[in-house]
């Protein structure tokens, strides 16, 4: 396996994403259209563009992998890598022209993701980690990406989407531990993610998450020194209910609470 | 009264201010102190050294006008106009590393304000409407401001930046229009009429508002074509509650909820 060869394919499509996407954002015309799949689910052109972007590079560079992507069907491994994608997540953010949605691209092996991307191409901002990187390029320069590490609940910064997660079950979880935190806030997608990696924040919790919404955020997490489990301290790299955290200390006391739920 | 310079004047500003405040964004030297009224709130050095590089710019351009800023004491105008500055709204955001907070400059008359600026200097995005102008520019250019203009709740986005609003009351009420929408967001402070004004979003409602934290927004919104007053339809320039709308009929269905309570 070659590193340096997959960071530079997962390069190409972010970069190719960013162009395929960036006409939709803010677009008079963006046509959001109703999945109908649980409600509200908006999927818009910007989506698809960036997706078939991603995958048209993947289709030169890289043409044994296997794709998982949101908006198209799945291509089964030749090589034993897997290239994890979400041409957009935080879809309701981009149709609401707020710049925290984000590309997340991940490429994983048998045992989950290995190297990830989480890319907001309006900012011009990009968080990548794993196979021994861990960094940021954004308007502002170069930066190592390195969590807050450990500190008590009373002094962390938590994150969701929404103030509902999954279901009343879930929220209730949630709502337990954000009772104990510093500062909650909610609504900027995987952009807290990227917090977590780049030591702003301390913990995101979320329910209901697919493969695709969670695998580069644990890629970039992990490399970052932090940690991402499920609510009972399992992989999370299927999705479902999901702690990323900035530190054990974080984590631990998070999951707690969770794993009662 | 010089439009034009007024104009200069308030750019020079937030040139200022942007170069004062990104050195504190996510810094690891961030010193988030509690000032302790009402419950978590942080104020920065980066408030204060934004509030002064603005406050400089000002006794050098314009020193007979007045200042009402977040930071330091008030200033009484000799010239009838004053300047209304909040150095940095959405500080909770701005000590999380999330990139929607923004600097608010407006300058006012006895009538309220006549021109405003909402500006994010880490994305280098600056809002700008009154005094015949509307316009935004980004990354990615430069453009005019426009509302997305009259539609029914039912087609509407309604944006808050957390989801308890000042008091039970409130929050209430907020809820009753949220559950009239197509999409409610929370999280993104000022930015979030940032959003209206660029034709984005139909709604911000919030209470609980400083003079400070509305009347940019006020200037910029009203000179895309929307709508600001506070629950009763009236001035919202002195804060409080407030309601902020892309056209005509999403403001009279909000109000006919929100005048209740």
């Amino acid at each position: 396996m070659n590193s340096d060869k997959i960071i530079e394919s997962a390069h190409a499509m972010a970069d190719a994403a960013r162009v395929a996407v960036l006409p939709y954002f803010r677009s008079a015309n963006l046509n959001a259209e109703d999945k109908g799949v649980g409600g509200y689910d908006p999927v818009t052109e910007g989506d698809r563009a960036a997706e078939r972007a991603m995958r048209d590079v993947l289709a030169q560079l890289r043409p044994q992998d296997g794709i998982l992507g949101e908006e198209f069907a799945n291509k089964p491994t030749e090589s034993g890598l897997t290239w994890v994608l979400d041409p957009i997540d935080g879809t309701r953010s981009f149709i609401a022209g707020a710049p925290t949605w984000g590309v997340l691209i991940a490429v994983s092996d048998e045992s989950g993701p290995i190297y990830g991307i989480i890319d907001q191409p309006y900012i011009g901002e990009r968080f990548e980690g794993g196979l021994a990187r861990a960094k940021m390029t954004g308007p502002h320069g170069t930066g190592a990406l390195r969590v807050r590490g450990s500190r008590p609940l009373s002094q962390s910064m938590l994150f969701s989407t929404y103030p509902n997660l999954a279901d009343d079950t879930d929220t209730e979880a949630f709502n337990e531990v954000s009772a104990q935190v510093q500062l909650t806030r909610f609504g900027i997608d995987c952009y807290a993610y990227a917090l977590v990696a780049s030591g702003q924040i301390d913990l995101v919790i979320e329910s209901g998450l697919q493969a695709y919404d969670i695998q580069a955020p644990i890629a970039v997490i992990e490399a970052a020194g932090g940690v991402v489990t499920d609510w009972q301290g399992g992989k999370a790299h299927n999705g479902g209910r999901v702690v990323a955290a900035a530190g054990p200390e974080q984590h631990a006391a998070a999951l707690e609470i969770l794993s009662k739920y």
